[in-house]
Parts: C-alpha cells; sequence; structure tokens
C-alpha cells in the first residue's frame, strides 16, 4: 500500500502532471456522459470521479489504472435500477449510490477472501461479445438525447448539434492525430492530443448554444462545492440490489483486471488480483459515500493516461484534485453543456468498443469460440445486459466443457525397428492384437472422465481381442476425485472381463497423488515407466 | 429405437419377467413414498410409474434402467411447487403434472439439439455432497408423517407404527440378505429378495392397522382404474415453472445419466446421452399426460432391476403393466396402507444416499473436492435443493477454475551429458544465463491465460538476464482462442524487451490450428521440434 509513494523520484513527477491534467480533461465529459447512461444526473458523473481514484490511489494495485465511471457499468447500474425508481429521481440517485455501496462490499469481501481467481469465469471471445453488445444497447440508449427526441417530439436544433457534434468526432478520430503529428507533434503527443477532441467539441458545442441562445436541453445546474460525505440508504432495497450488486461487482473486477493486465505487460509490472479488489472495493465504496455510482478501472482511460505519461497513481491523485477544482470553481458553464453534444461523445466513445478483431480471429482460428462471442453480445441485445453477464460465464463454460466432452485419444503404435511410439492414424505404426495403448491427451476431471470411459469401451468394442490396454498418461497433467473414480470404475470393468488395466508415463505430480489413493494397490495390471516397457513385456518380448 | 425388441431371443425372457415383477413389487409402495415426498396423493406416484417406463422403452439407451418416482425429483418438485399451491390441492395437483411436461419438454430439447454434454457440469464429489444434502432435507421432511404429527398432536399408534416400521427395515437392511443367502438362496437372488422388505413391511402394516382397527392416517381412497389421458394445463402458472423445470430437467438428465453409466460400464453397453435425453423426455411429457409428476431414472432401483435380472426395457414394461394391473384390481388395500409406515420406506431408502465413500476418497485424495462436496451439502441444508443445483455448477465450476489459474510450470534444465531436459527443482539439471526454458503443464485456456503469463512474467524478473524464452509445449494439449491472444501478447511484450520467444514441441493438432492463426508469422522467435534443438541453437552450441 503507497510503495509508489515511497520510493517517488522527482523524475517521474512531470509525466504523472502531465497524465493528471490530461485525463481531467478527457473525465469531465466523460464522467458527466456516463452518469447520463446511468440515467443520472450529469454532475453526479464528477463527483464519482474524486474519491474513487484518491482511494483507488491508496489501495490499487495498478499504477496507470484510471478508476472512475464507465459506459458498460453504468448501463448496467441503468439496469439494476430500471425497476425500483424513476431515472434521475431522489430515490433513484440513492439507490445508485446504495448500489456502488454493495458492489464495493462485494469486491472487498472477495478481496479479503482472496478469490482473485473469479476474472478467469469469462472467456476473451466472450468479453468481446459482452462489449460489442453492450456499446450497441449504449449507442442506441443515447439516439434520442443525441436528436433531441427526449423533448416532446424531435427537435430541430439539437438533431444538428448532436450530428454536428458527432461528425465531428468521428473526423477527430479518424484525422486529428495524424494532423496533430503533420503540425510536429511526437507521434505519441498526436495521439493523447486527439483524445482532448470530446472536451473540445463539448465546449465548442456549449459556446455555441450559449451565443446563439438556442433552446436545447443541457445538462442543468451544477451546485458550486464538493460532494458531501454521507450516505442517504433506502433499507427497503437492500435485498433487490444484491444480485445486481454481485453481477456489477464481478464485471467491474473483469473490466479493470483486462485494463490492469493489458498495462502489466506494457509496464513489466505485477497484476495483484486481490489487491486490485480491494481497490475497487474502496473506491466503490468511496463513490457510494459522495452520493456518486458504480466505478472501475477502464481500458481506454487509464491507456490515455499510460500514454500521457502516468507513472504512478499520483497522476490520479492530480486528476481527482483538478475535478474537485472544478467544482469548486464557478460551475455556471457546467450547467451549460448541451445533452446532444454528450450523448455524441458517448457513441463516439463506444463505437470504439465495437472491435471485430477478436471474432475476425477467432472465426479462423476457433469456429466455437466465435459462436460464443456472437451469442453473448445478441444475449445482450435480446436479453440485457445483466443476463448478458450470466450469458457470458455459461457460454465460457459450455465451450469448456463442451470441448472437454470429446477428448482427443489416439491409438499408439510403435514405429518399427524405434522406441517410439505414435498415433497410428497419423504414422505408419505397428500394434498389437491383444495389447491396446491409448494415450490420453488431456487432463483427466470430471468434465471428461464419462467420454474418456466411452471412448475406451468403443476402442475395446472394435478390438474384442485385447488383453491388455495401456494407458499412456504422458499427456495427462491431473487427475481429479471424478476421473479417479472413473478410472476405478475402468478397473473394475476391466478385471470382470479378464482383461488387464496398465499406465504408462505417469507424471510426478499425477502419481504423487495417485499414491494418496487406492486406485494403485487394486490396479488390474502395473505401471510402466515407458511406453516401450509396457510395450515389450506386454508383448513378450522381454 | 426398440433395437431391442428386434432383436429379442427367448432366451433373454425369463430374466425380464422375473426383474419386471421384483421391480413392481418393489414400485407400489415406493411410487406411493416419492409422491408423498412431493407432496402429492400417494396415487400419484404410481400413475407416474405406468406410462414414463413403456415410453423409456420405446425412445430410452439404457437397457436396465427403471424410470419413475425419485426421491431427490420428488423433493425438488415440492420446492417448486410450495410457493405455487397448498400440497396436495387441485391446483398442486395439475402443476405437478405441468412441471413434468415443462421438464420433459426441456429435455426433449436438449436430446434434439444434440447437448447431451451438459451432464458433466457437476463433478462427482458435488453430486455427492448434492445427494447427501437432499437425503438429509427428505428425511427430516417424512419425521412428522413417521411419527403421526401430522395428525393435530403427537400420535402414538402413528409413532409406535412408524418406529417399529424403521426398525424393521433397518434390521432388514443389515441381515436380510445375509439370512437368505444363509437359507440357501443365490447371492444375487438373496440381494434382489431382501429389496421387497419395504414391500412386505407395508403390507404387514397395512393388515395390522387393519385388523386392530387402529386409528392411523393411510394413503385414503385409491380409484380403481387407470389414469385417464388428460392434462389440466394452468396458464397463469407457466412462467413461474420455467426455471424450476429447467433445474429439475437438469437434474433428472444427471441422475439418470449416472445410473446409465454404471450399468453400462457393467453390461459392456455404450451410453447415448442424447438419446437418454429423448427417452427421459418422452417419459416426463408421458408422467405429465397421465397425471403425475416428474420422473427419472434411479440408481437403486435400476440396480435392483439389473440384479434381478432385466436384460432389456421388456423387464420395465412388464412392471408397468403389473403396476396397471394393481390398479384395475380392486384398490380398496392400496387406501389402506398407512402412512407412518410409508414414510419409514423414504427414511431408509434415503439413508443408503448418506454415502460418505466419496468424502473419505477425496479427503484423502483432493481436500479441494472434498470442500466442494461438503459446501454442497450445506448448500442444500441451508438454501434448499433448487439454490443447491446452482451451487453444484458453480462449485463444479469453481474448482475447475481455481486449479487452472494455479498452472503447473516447470523451469527445465538438461541433465549433464544427454539429451534429457527436467524440471531444475526435482533433478539437478543445469540452466544457461541467456536462455529460459519454460515447461507448461496444462492446456493453455482462457482460465489460466493470465496466470501463464503472470508466472513467466515472474521468472523473467528473476532472471533478468534472460535473451531468449523458449515455451515447451509438449504438454500442452489446445490452445483456444483467448489463450491465442495471451500468447500474442507475451510475444509483443518480449519484442518490446528484447527477448526471443521461441516455442518447442508443439503437438500436432496444436500447431495446425496455429497455423490457421498469425501468431507463428509474428513470433519473435523460432519453433523447434524439440527441446534439445532449441538448446544447442539458442546456446550456441551448434
Amino acid at each position: 500500500m503507497l510503495g509508489w509513494l515511497r520510493q517517488y523520484r522527482r523524475g517521474l513527477l512531470a509525466g504523472d502532471i502531465s497524465a493528471g491534467i490530461v485525463v481531467a480533461m478527457m473525465m469531465i465529459p466523460q464522467g458527466m456522459a456516463y452518469a447520463m447512461v446511468a440515467g443520472l444526473p450529469p454532475v453526479v458523473g464528477l463527483y464519482a470521479s474524486i474519491l474513487p481514484p484518491l482511494l483507488y490511489a491508496l489501495f490499487g494495485s495498478s499504477m496507470a489504472q484510471s478508476v472512475g465511471p464507465m459506459a458498460i457499468i453504468s448501463l448496467m447500474t441503468a439496469a439494476a435500477l430500471a425497476p425500483l425508481a424513476a431515472p434521475g429521481s431522489g430515490l433513484y440517485i440513492v439507490l445508485a449510490a446504495q448500489l456502488a455501496l454493495l458492489s464495493g462490499v462485494v469486491l472487498l469481501v472477495c478481496g479479503l477472501l482472496r478469490i482473485g481467481f473469479l476474472a478467469n469465469f469469462f472467456s476473451r471471445p466472450v468479453m468481446s461479445g459482452f462489449t460489442i453488445g453492450s456499446a450497441l444497447v449504449i449507442a442506441y440508449g443515447q439516439l434520442p438525447a443525441l436528436a433531441g427526441a427526449d423533448l416532446p417530439a424531435l427537435h430541430l436544433p439539437s438533431a444538428l448539434l448532436g450530428i454536428g457534434s458527432l461528425l465531428l468526432l468521428l473526423a477527430a478520430r479518424s484525422w486529428l492525430a495524424p494532423l496533430l503529428r503533420r503540425l510536429g507533434m511526437r507521434p505519441a503527443a498526436a495521439d493523447v492530443g486527439a483524445r482532448l477532441a470530446p472536451m473540445a467539441v463539448v465546449i465548442g458545442a456549449t459556446v455555441l448554444v450559449a451565443s446563439l441562445g438556442l433552446d436545447v436541453r443541457t445538462t442543468g445546474a451544477v451546485p458550486t462545492g464538493l460532494p458531501s460525505l454521507n450516505l442517504a440508504l433506502s433499507h427497503a432495497h437492500w435485498r433487490p440490489l444484491l444480485q445486481p450488486a454481485l453481477l456489477i461487482g464481478f464485471m467491474i473486477f473483469l473490466i479493470s483486471m483486462s485494463a490492469a493486465q493489458a498495462l502489466a505487460l506494457k509496464r513489466q509490472e505485477k497484476v495483484h488480483s486481490n489487491m486490485e479488489l480491494i481497490g475497487l472495493g474502496a473506491a466503490n465504496v468511496g463513490s457510494a459515500l459522495t452520493g456518486g455510482f458504480p466505478v472501475t478501472g477502464s481500458m481506454s482511460r487509464s491507456a490515455v493516461n499510460f500514454a500521457a505519461g502516468a507513472n504512478t497513481p499520483l497522476a490520479s491523485v492530480i486528476t481527482a484534485l483538478l475535478l474537485a477544482l472544478a467544482l469548486v470553481a464557478p460551475t455556471g458553464w457546467l450547467a451549460l453543456i448541451p445533452l446532444p453534444a454528450l450523448a455524441a461523445t458517448i457513441i463516439v466513445a463506444v463505437l470504439t468498443m465495437l472491435e471485430l478483431s477478436t471474432l475476425r480471429v477467432a472465426l479462423r482460428y476457433d469456429r466455437g469460440d466465435a459462436l460464443a462471442l456472437v451469442a453473448t453480445a445478441a444475449g445482450v441485445l435480446a436479453f440485457g445486459v445483466e443476463a448478458g453477464v450470466v450469458i457470458g460465464v455459461v457460454l465460457s463454460m459450455g465451450t469448456l466443457i463442451w470441448r472437454a466432452s470429446r477428448p482427443h485419444i489416439a491409438v499408439l503404435g510403435r514405429i518399427a525397428g524405434t522406441e517410439h511410439f505414435r498415433n497410428i492414424e497419423r504414422y505408419p505404426a505397428g500394434t498389437a492384437p491383444d495389447v491396446l495403448m491409448l494415450r490420453i491427451d488431456a487432463g483427466l476431471f470430471f468434465g471428461n472422465v464419462d467420454a474418456v470411459n466411452a471412448r475406451v469401451e468403443d476402442e475395446l468394442a472394435q478390438r474384442p481381442s485385447t488383453r491388455h490396454l495401456v494407458l499412456v498418461l504422458s499427456a495427462v497433467n491431473a487427475i481429479d476425485t471424478s476421473a479417479l473414480f472413473g478410472l476405478a470404475e475402468l478397473n473394475q470393468m476391466l478385471r470382470a472381463r479378464g482383461i488387464g488395466l496398465h499406465l504408462a508415463e505417469v507424471k510426478g505430480p499425477v502419481m504423487d497423488r495417485l499414491k494418496a489413493s487406492d486406485l494403485l494397490s487394486t490396479l488390474n495390471g502395473k505401471v510402466y515407466l515407458s511406453t516401450v516397457m509396457a510395450w515389450d513385456e506386454l508383448t513378450g518380448k522381454t
């Protein structure tokens, strides 16, 4: 904790300051926009951007992680609160903070239980599908605000402003960084500079609306001053908020971990998943205390933080201080930001989430993973973002178990004149009529034990002259309790038929385990160190 | 379908007839008892024992499977219906049949989708824990009926009858089979004969109550005649029944599959999981059509069927016909069966489910699995049988992912003077200062990819002089899309640090896959056929 502060060197300061300023300028429109996605007044997004990064700096593990509101978590917040209160109402705001509190507690408990391995329940294709589905839902949800259709009817000045902002942002996304480079900026600086386009567009739109006196919906009065430290709670809503808090806590962790891991690879750091849970838990409790809503580390914002020079969490501390300053200074201008421009920043931001490269790779590399990706995206679109999390876990586990249920098992034969044994389907290898050698190319566990036994049964049925079955376990890295029972049943069945069951090339750690069981003492055969030893003895060649 | 009938030989008939009779005599008290567990009038248990086995004989895959009411499925039925209607009421009976219909449809759909691999979502320790928890819940639930406490107060004649029956059944369980053997019966026949003790005790108790005119609650009027084919439905209850139907369908399949697999191993048969789904689906739709409730293949009953000589599903057909006969004949005596005696048969039946051998093995073999077993049993006791199913899946997957998050990775060194490379922690093997060789002992997938990368980072941090990293993939049976991305990121990170990334001993099927990706063409190093080739070239020895 705070190890980075104890080792702080002066040389790190310039980078941290520049990153702190850049992220603050990115955070003001983004925080307000993601509060809108969550169905909250925009100012709540600023409140949720001050204490959380400070607490993450204190407890978190990643050096360049930027914690605050994030599109998908805001969408999940809106989905969780929609059945309980009217968006923007007093109760809604209270419940948003309560949801952050519960999510924070869930994260803290998981961190204290040291169950950071939970992040591994989502495969990357499923995460990609989840992100794509969520991005589409978020973009679609912003169309009314973009076109001013949240006013009684479609509103021409709003629509023009919104679509104008959208086109400007899209243009900036493609051309601003190259332009800045051509103007002499270093590539990294140009990339960072281009990320300030949303702030520029928002300021431009605000000036335009104010100077022309356009009748466009704006963010509305933002009270000057910091959020007060208090926690209004609705005790009637603990139960209905619990399940959403579990799902949101899980996604907060997943999203933040993938950002932290990507940054750690670039910075040669170690990610401490349990510290990450504690840091995120503290950040969400902090968000709740200042009337905010669930927050997380975001990949896109953390990448900007990193690219802008962040060396330590001091960058986030500076960001938080600048946001606090913006709230303490006269906040009149914050009230004048037109919503269509904010909606445009949201739509352009989530367009970057519509990343199809994972789908492209999966289509070529593994159709099953590609199918899981598409099904998860479709699940989010059809059943919503909360169901999408469950669908994602089920599909991740489903592909895993489905693959396990078709284990690769090779019938081995001997390559003439050598001590090598190979798959007889791939190599011209010789077999013996009464000795069947099967190499199982998978760890044995509950997901494949019945499939393995069924496959053994098949092979035996095709070779009725078999008197000895040798399981070559060179590729079996582990045998769990279910598989131990499966092997014991196989042993019993073969014994009843007068067929010997032998094991060969059992790995050291697997053998250590098996010695703690009855399998070896009841085995209707022998354990051989090598396949060739089994072959020679069982075919009577020694 | 009906393959067994086309190949029927006369020699099979004697076994099928004897098994059919034995199971029918077991089924009459059992069916009525398990209807009680489900909160239904006992006669419903007989209705659910006629059409389901006939339909399973037509569509199912296992030869000796006996389909009908089963304790755990009855408990789940009671848990599903409890919030919707009063046990035994007209609506309750309608909803029980509707639940069977929905469960049957779920099973049929899964069978048509050919997703029989779903049975692999439960590890055996978790299944054992689930069974133990359910058995305790069922036994506890029968205590009032045993003691006549479902009458306004504890009722002495009922309690005496119930406890007497219980003691008789417990004595029979321990001593009847040895006694029959000593009387000259063959061991197998003695075991089967002992399974008729419940029928004998129920008949004895019925005669006792009737002759002494005891005031004990009995099963009540059983209408003479077969159940009529009709399907009363409550359209208001489709939605609340859907989730229970999914869970019950899953457990029906799981319980039936484990019985079918155990029998298949004994009979050298093949289990067709998708045909099993279809057979069970048809059986449950059949149960619904005759006013029954969810049914499944049961291990204990199927084992008796097998032991009593069942060669084909004809045994089940005979059982069904005998049960139909019992309903067509005067049914007056069925109405006089005292409930305390039936409760005693339930308690003794579920005692056999309190099987601790899996726990004993797991405690010695794998503490994680033992913990999952105990946690699942505790989950059923604390949160009920429906939550228990979900807890079981979560714990099965949880242990899997938890193990994956701690992959076994060995630093390899060369055994001097040989071409063998071994784990330097287990063998006196030499390493080179600038070449790090890591053997990954697990298939690479989303569950361990981050752990693998973190471990690589650790090893590199401990060996800052490393210029070449060789991943020895001899034990990697598969690489999924998530792991492919993980390797690409590792490659990119190492390239940025000027470290080469090489692969050695990539397996054939894994290599085939990798060729469909960009990894090999962007690899910052080479692919070596063997570890020694990588070593020789990278340490400059060739």
